[in-house]
């Protein structure tokens, strides 16, 4: 028998067993925008937001719920994407971005590493002996922190999901990472403007890849369909995959488990690590000599060249 | 290429992935004495002990590797066996466990459940609506306390396996399940004889199902090959399964698992909960209506005939 929504009883087109739900297409949006609603409510996020959006499901997919919320609420999104400079896929990003940002009426915000730093991302890659995505991440966070701190935004939004999250927490417990189950993934991470640090935001921080694709095809988002020639690599993604086998046995355990260490973290409550500016560029960093990542990455490429 | 033993250079026999070692049969057998002795030496385990013996791979193997020890080691292994009444199951896992320990010259102190409380496992799973491994587990904790108390035995041992501790740990994250990750599953307890408790020490903490199983067939160790028939239902194997997926991305993910949710748990740092002597039995419980799990399971069967 094919099930039915359980709103309007119109036959279903997901199920969705980590909440034993089944909704018809229009519910669905409906649900898909609520979660991302009652995430920004919660934080009491408003105004300006600044999205960063790559061009795959997930950001696309928070970029277009985000626009038609901002009919019904007071948020005000734009679009900031970064042109990493790897080739084609970069282009053809650039490009989805781009034109989907026009059709949709969002501001967009672009940055072109290249133009802006002097190199890309596989020129920068080449140049280090560390994996490919540690570098790019590095990078990402200090430019989307950067611009959105001197277009004076408060809120950044990213398009982190809850397989993201919980395969982070995952490898952090297979590898015994306590450094990064203690630092943890947040679903919100409070502005810092007095040390030029923006807010953090992941309004689908509890949806999936899954549905993020299918709220994608349901409202014809252009996605890039090609994933980074980098990523492939990535270790992170045998992690992601051990998902298929746990939740056949447990359709909630991606939450579950993500909701469980960052319960235990919060009982442990380690002092928050203290800002300090950076010596070079003045953001915030962790780091005792006062050098953030980003810096101590690009002296060091500088060096090595 | 055949794999060869890193000590002598022989054909190996196994390749313990999650230490990267090879070894042939003398040394896969004297690695795997070594690391029981290691921890009974790191929590100072000495005189008389109490083995718990099911018949299965893990216990018996366990009883075995410590018969050897003693020939080298200040310990005394006796050991215990509970015949649970259910069915052939029970009546084969008497038998070989009486065999096993006159063969190896190890005194048996033997338990049949029907003589001394009155009814078997089958019969007091069917009057409670608990699941059967969760009550036969209540009653067999009770009862190695008891017997190992009133024999004057400072220590039981039992054969719990990584397998075991880290498919605990995985399903309590899967779960949600704090207060079983707090609990947390120990390689050592500390005796508290002031309240009738008795130490608890597992050997093969650290150890796997295979290795257990390997040391078994090496020794000739009979073993019960049927599993009991109520284990199949259980939900923890489920969870189990799950191992043969997280083992092939990284072997050594089952200890680094257990070995960091017991790291968070310490520094958490509860208050140890305070035991009570039960009202009914006399043994300790955390109970604050100072019932014991198992004089509670017995009050409610009672009332449910």
């Amino acid at each position: 028998m094919p099930r039915r929504c359980k709103y309007c009883g119109k036959p279903a087109i997901i199920h969705l067993r980590y909440a034993n739900l089944s909704l018809c297409e229009e519910h669905f949006k409906q649900y898909y925008e609520n979660r991302i609603r009652k995430i920004l409510e919660k934080h009491k996020v408003r105004g300006d937001i600044l999205v960063a959006v790559s061009g795959g499901k997930d950001s696309m997919s928070l970029l277009y719920a985000l626009k038609r919320l901002s009919l019904m609420m007071d948020i005000n999104p734009y679009a900031f994407h970064i042109n990493l400079g790897i080739g084609e896929y970069s282009e053809m990003s650039e490009s989805i971005v781009r034109s989907f940002s026009r059709d949709i009426r969002i501001t967009l915000i672009l940055y072109n590493i290249k133009e802006e730093l002097g190199f890309t991302i596989p020129e920068i890659v080449m140049s280090t002996k560390r994996p490919p995505c540690a570098v790019c991440g590095i990078i990402k966070r200090w430019i989307i922190n950067k611009v959105a701190y001197e277009s004076g935004f408060e809120y950044v939004a990213t398009g982190h999901n809850i397989d993201d999250a919980s395969t982070y927490f995952l490898k952090a417990l297979m590898t015994q990472d306590i450094y990064s189950i203690l630092r943890g993934q947040h679903e919100f991470l409070q502005p810092k403007m007095e040390v030029r640090l923006v807010g953090r935001i992941r309004p689908q921080f509890y949806l999936s890849e899954r549905e993020n694709m299918l709220y994608a095809q349901l409202n014809n988002i252009p996605v890039v369909e090609r994933p980074c020639p980098y990523s492939a690599s990535a270790p992170i993604h045998r992690y992601k995959a051990a998902w298929d086998t746990l939740l056949d046995i447990n359709p909630i355990s991606q939450i579950n488990l993500t909701r469980t260490l960052l319960r235990l973290g919060r009982m442990i409550n380690i002092k928050e690590p203290e800002l300090r500016a950076c010596k070079i560029c003045g953001y915030p960093t962790e780091s005792r000599d006062s050098i953030c990542a980003f810096c101590r990455l690009l002296r060091k490429t500088t060096t090595n060249r």
